[in-house]
């Protein structure tokens, strides 16, 4: 299988359905949607979306069904790195290589925009949610896992915790809970709602939120490692900046070198906990392995 | 009916089960939730949750049903206050008195507990509708209802204008869409909410929209004039505000007096499309002459 072009596919696929999804430039509020989609179109490894759509498949559902869904996570995913990257929390001026957000539209705008958002991503699983009045509950289920991701249980407790603890020395304790909910909770949110809308029975459901949770940290962990040892061009951002912000991370509590067998063992476990869907997880698994590999 | 004691009442009635929605202050997020419930306790009218329980009644429901949705409107709402208040955007000190969120909490918080209010309000939307299966499309359509009403349709739409019509001479049709967007729609959206949670009917619903809408537009109006003519300590902010920040108004474009005669006509509309509820209308026809009559 040649990862590289399964995942570019995929990103393609994805890409050309998501510009459906995004508001129309016009009206009143024309520039919230040159904002939203400035931020939407910055490209990024779409890794949300596909895991999602992929878990529906997985487990044997169309991933037509899940397209909206898709769209949603990444517009959630995209709203929290607009917030983010503002002055008053990690102050980016750059984001996959581009001016961040406020930087073009200023700061008044990029705090709408990423509302917007959150908003629109909400808008758009209620809508396809009502599209079959039978189907509706299973879609409802489906929210329910994105919207506790990206919550105050979630992703956002992740980023006050990672806020306050800046300047900070932080315990192993406060630095998983920052990973689990900034990193791993989407990306759990994103192939369990998958799952659901692909129609997964308890077992199968299981072992995806463990495939998901180990691969949600050593996500998280490369990205910590990535920080340190990756060049600027290669990940858009500044490298280093978490170092600069004294953030504690795997590798500045372990070493580059444990944290790197850490992440190793984590993608194992992840690979072994979808056997049983056997060819059909053969894209997640190798997926797994290019979360720990992609660029050291 | 002595309306301020009415009022008062469900005002006090809301609260008390506002307090048994907000998140427990505990755990690592602590900090996320005291900023959250700093702003959801500062008080105000609650009129968009009184509103939607009492859409909800006028058609026959029950008011239990539409509690997890009223405290999701009254969330929606006060995160738009915080996010409002930022400095990128009004830069306000005070709010009803008391320090502005970001004033208490620092900005990163302040944005935050912001998002998080509004995350929060869909995932309490989102549990309650899957309490019932067969009640749960129901909900899905009140949620509908909320949805557009705060989004990119709706009041973040009228907020971008807002922002981006400071300083500048705007006319009635831009000035129409910020008030549509930013007031209207949300009131519209917890009635019309509240209406679909009862049971409403067609004909039912039409009615409760018009009424809806007059309300709204009328209710921005007063506000506008309000900043002109009302003193801080009733309003709790700075009173001028606007006219400092130079935004075209009604009271700008139309003059006082022509101002308050518009909202007259406006209410008294909002009262007549109501009138087939009889008895039951009663307090909505009271409150909807309380929002002209409130402080001038």
């Amino acid at each position: 299988m040649n990862l590289k072009k399964e995942l570019n596919d995929k990103k393609e696929y994805f890409e050309k359905e998501l510009e459906n999804y995004i508001p129309k430039i016009q009206g009143y509020q024309k520039t919230l949607f040159e904002a939203m989609k400035y931020s939407l179109d910055a490209g990024g490894k779409r890794l949300r979306p596909i895991l999602l759509m992929e878990s529906t498949s997985l487990v044997g559902g169309n991933i037509e069904d899940a397209i909206p869904f898709a769209c949603a996570i990444e517009m959630i995913h995209t709203y929290s790195l607009i917030h983010d990257d503002l002055p008053a929390m990690d102050d980016d001026d750059l984001r996959r290589g581009k001016p961040t957000n406020h930087k073009v539209f200023g700061e008044g705008i990029a705090i709408l925009a990423g509302d917007g958002l959150l908003n629109y991503a909400f808008e758009l699983m209620i809508k396809h949610s009502l599209k079959y009045e039978k189907e509706s509950y299973k879609y409802l289920k489906a929210m329910n896992e994105i919207a506790k991701a990206a919550g105050v249980y979630g992703m956002i407790a992740g980023q006050v915790v990672d806020l306050e603890s800046e300047n900070k020395k932080i315990d192993k304790e406060t630095l998983d809970f920052i990973h689990t909910n900034k990193t791993s909770a989407m990306i759990v949110g994103a192939l369990r709602a998958g799952a659901i809308i692909g129609g997964a029975d308890e077992k199968q459901l299981e072992n995806i939120t463990t495939y998901a949770n180990n691969i949600g940290l050593g996500f998280q962990i490369v990205d910590d490692i990535l920080d340190i040892v990756g060049d600027e061009s290669k990940l858009g951002k500044n490298v280093g900046s978490d170092l600069e912000n004294n953030k504690s991370t795997y590798p500045s509590l372990f070493g580059l070198e444990e944290s790197k067998k850490i992440a190793k063992k984590l993608i194992d476990d992840a690979k072994n906990s979808i056997s049983s869907f056997e060819d059909k997880g053969e894209f997640l698994k190798y997926l797994a392995d290019y979360i720990v590999d992609r660029e050291y």
